[in-house]
């Protein structure tokens, strides 16, 4: 009994990684890009419970936060990269110019190894957290033939590869972002997550997709705003 | 000069992740499962170059292994997933009885959480490690069609089911198996090593790519009898 209440969370950890390569087919295969971007946010959903669950059972254990970060790095760092390659590749018809998406999974591999074991880490991040990463490129991706009316395909696609490097930098980077792990709920002490709320919900309303990426913008500038007037 | 040379094992170990997600878009976009494998292939040259790279510049981290399991579930446990996938959707014509395949990514990423930092493997494994999974299911996917001619649709997806769990199983087990690190270089301390690499060139040559996941089979067999023997 004790040994299956020890693999409940773990069997929740490899479903998040089973809905990042679903989402991997989907897009590939099927070339549906909506209902891919719904499977990585499932695998968020999974990411989410499965902690939960650990702490409810209280069964963490090393081996658990080794394999969230295996099946983060599948859904939040490879899908949305495929997510970004198979966009690109729609709107160009060429899979060359479509080759930077695939450096995402390489960057969020790189802050996964980097921060996951970091004790710095508790009610903030240091650097973009990778469901951060994978929202940005869902709201991207799915904007991709909307955006490409709007400014041409060669400035999108320049455009797209500085975006691959400025998020791909910031996985990296030391910069504090704020969390929503909050040690005391009020409403002063929540200010910059409920802003967050409202710009999400105002630029979803009015941008649809596209207002999943500002809102993931939105987050970085609001915790460079808090980090600058909170020293 | 010191960051960069730092730098340098990570760089080799991103390529080892880039070439598996090249291989899994090789695989759903291009349908070309034997280049898919070469890309597998190359992850594993560079998984082998950034350790001894690491440690021939004496730059070794705990972050470097961490971002080494990263690559690793990614080119040795979702890439095979995928090619098995693919494999199975091309001798039935449909990808739903393809779906246990998806299971080999999540029994990879089980090992790489349960065993990688497991400081009781020096010159031995314990459970089928994640490059030896790649090659058995390189080896199965790219010989389905061959099999389908001589045993049947049916029975082949059968076989496929029970492989999956049998493979995924090994991974996790606690079965003692052989490495190719070994203390003294010896033609009796070295046995069972000789063994393989003979069934290997014999399979190869007689089986092409059945020959891979035979070696394995016999790689297990091997482990087991060494195993018994050395009671």
């Amino acid at each position: 009994m004790n040994a299956i209440k020890k693999d409940i969370p773990n069997f929740i950890t490899a479903l998040n990684l089973i809905s990042g390569v679903v989402a991997i087919i989907l897009c590939l295969s099927f070339n549906n890009l909506e209902l891919a971007a719904l499977f990585i946010f499932l695998g968020a959903i999974f990411d989410f419970f499965d902690g939960l669950v650990a702490r409810a059972l209280n069964v963490s254990s090393p081996i658990g936060a080794d394999l969230d970060s295996l099946a983060d790095v599948v859904s939040f760092g490879v899908a949305p990269s495929i997510l970004l390659f198979q966009g690109l590749w729609n709107i160009s018809c060429c899979p060359w110019s479509a080759g930077v998406a695939l450096l995402i999974g390489a960057f969020a591999a790189l802050r996964l190894a980097k921060f996951n074991n970091d004790t710095r880490q508790t009610t903030s991040f240091i650097g973009l957290p990778v469901p951060a990463n994978a929202i940005f490129w869902i709201g991207f991706a799915l904007s991709l033939p909307m955006l490409k009316e709007l400014m041409g395909l060669y400035p999108l696609n320049i455009l797209s590869h500085i975006l691959v490097f400025f998020i791909g930098y910031l996985m990296i980077s030391e910069v504090p972002m704020f969390s929503f792990k909050v040690k005391k709920i009020s409403f002063f002490g929540l200010r910059y997550q409920l802003i967050l709320i409202f710009i999400a919900v105002l630029s979803f309303i009015f941008l649809k997709y596209l207002g999943l990426s500002l809102t993931i913008l939105a987050y970085i500038l609001l915790s460079i705003v808090q980090n600058k007037l909170s020293k």
